[in-house]
């Protein structure tokens, strides 16, 4: 099943020339979500050949520009497009009243219903619920309200032994093997043992994705054998005191997390614009968490299965 | 002198790969202007490799998210890059309280002073005078107030034929030759009459920017000789149905506007996304006016003189 992570921005606040601002397209089964929409993201989409009109949902971690400036532009051009379908729109205090004031301005009625969902930035939460997945909000440490987002695939059904199966079966019955019970006759005897019967199924995977940080070793707990986690790295631990005053986190701090919570892989991005080389900020990581990876733009990231 | 346009983005409002939101940057002498600031435009900025800095003063026709959502990431990026000179905002009602609610949300302070002057879509005026040009404003007709603008460089010195110059003359003198007065002794006789002394100086240039707008002949009085016009060419003539119930014009419509204004050149842009090659746009409006040219992204047009 497609669990993966497409980066088409992770640059940090200033721009660069071919680094953008951030943005991340996730696709689990075959839905299609996006993860921030810094400014310019909508070209982004363009060049990686997503169609704008497949996203089903949009999370934005926080209002600073570079994580949403690109919101108002998209939101317009799926109306241009003549967009019919709901959207779902999950974003912090605020961002509601902004775009109201924007829409008005430009006179601008969407063509498709926008469901807005405004986030608490106090309390870890489930906020959605798919029938591919689930998608809980963290707590992050920032200079404004910001949120990280913890993707979970929903639970795959049991997987039925082929050989195992006797004749006698009915479909309900199978049905009750999926669902991981064992299948009783009407007197309560057992009939089908599921172990017997079937596999267990893959374990749902995860991806978190924590966006503009202090360094949080509180978030560990939340983020326990999560299989991917993308984690900013603004800085490198020779400006741990700088990361600490800007709210954001090292190199470092990110493989730290990503160690504590024994997630298997990192990706690691939002790197300041004096980095012009990442070398040094993966090699930062690596050092503390083996499995990090540079969230380069362009590039698709499968979530991993253990 | 410098009097020259370099377009940024003509596309308009749907996104096509290659093809960018309206900005324009408008150099005169050293001074640099950017007129409308699509999204996108300071990653513009950085391929043109003209520095953000240098920016003076931004001019913004109407809030349609095309034409100022890259307004915001702009002013947020001149602030992280510690810009301290002051620069200057003209643009239309309700963008001050858009880029109010959008900073308190993001707890942005500029670290430069914004000097925000909302404009009247109503009546044309001059909205600004430096010592290199003066600015007016050209009410247009689109679905939200919507302002055209017309840069004229300030009238220059007469010259003086150094030939001609006298021993005797003071610098005082001097300076009302080159104002273009005859200078008269204190008993009010004629001294030097400026015409022997003095040639003409050039016609000062102007450059008008006419983005979205139904057909309006209504511009031409206040269009009547400028050196060059930028006119938006949305449809051609055969959507001039669509043209007039959106509120756009069409290439025809601009290269008569044009014509009527006696104008020595035209550029045309914006042109709908569902041209995808612009030279029949371009024919239908040399066919009316010769003079017509696209306003390709990453061109700079000189202002001609006449």
């Amino acid at each position: 099943m497609t669990f993966q992570v497409t980066i088409l921005g992770s640059g940090s606040a200033s721009p660069l020339p071919g680094r953008h601002f951030s943005a991340q397209v996730l696709r689990v089964e075959h839905e299609c979500f996006l993860i921030d929409c810094g400014e310019g993201t909508q070209y982004r989409l363009l060049e990686q050949k997503i169609r704008p009109g497949k996203l089903r949902a949009i999370f934005i971690s926080h209002l600073h520009g570079d994580h949403y400036f690109g919101l108002l532009g998209l939101l317009n051009s799926l109306s241009l497009g003549k967009r019919t379908d709901e959207l779902f729109l999950f974003g912090p205090q605020g961002l509601g009243d902004i775009l109201t004031e924007v829409f008005r301005h430009s006179n601008t009625r969407l063509s498709y219903p926008l469901h807005y969902h405004e986030l608490n930035a106090e309390q870890p939460g489930l906020i959605w619920s798919t029938p591919c997945m689930t998608v809980h909000t963290l707590p992050l440490r920032h200079r404004v309200p910001c949120t990280g987002f913890l993707f979970r695939e929903q639970p795959k059904a049991h997987r039925i032994i082929k050989e195992k199966i006797v004749p006698a079966m009915t479909i309900a019955q199978l049905r009750q093997l999926k669902e991981g019970q064992d299948v009783l006759d009407e007197h309560g005897t057992l009939l089908y043992r599921n172990a017997d019967y079937t596999t267990l199924p893959p374990r749902p995977r995860s991806y978190a994705y924590c966006s503009d940080t202090a360094y949080l070793p509180e978030l560990v707990p939340h983020l326990q054998e999560t299989d991917m986690l993308y984690h900013e790295a603004t800085f490198r631990d020779d400006l741990a005191g700088r990361a600490s005053t800007t709210f954001h986190s090292t190199a470092g701090q990110a493989a730290r997390i990503a160690k504590g919570a024994q997630v298997s892989k990192l990706l690691i991005g939002h790197l300041s614009s004096r980095y012009l080389d990442p070398e040094a900020s993966l090699a930062e990581a690596r050092a503390i968490f083996p499995d990090t990876y540079m969230a380069v733009e362009g590039e698709t990231f499968e979530v991993p299965a253990r």
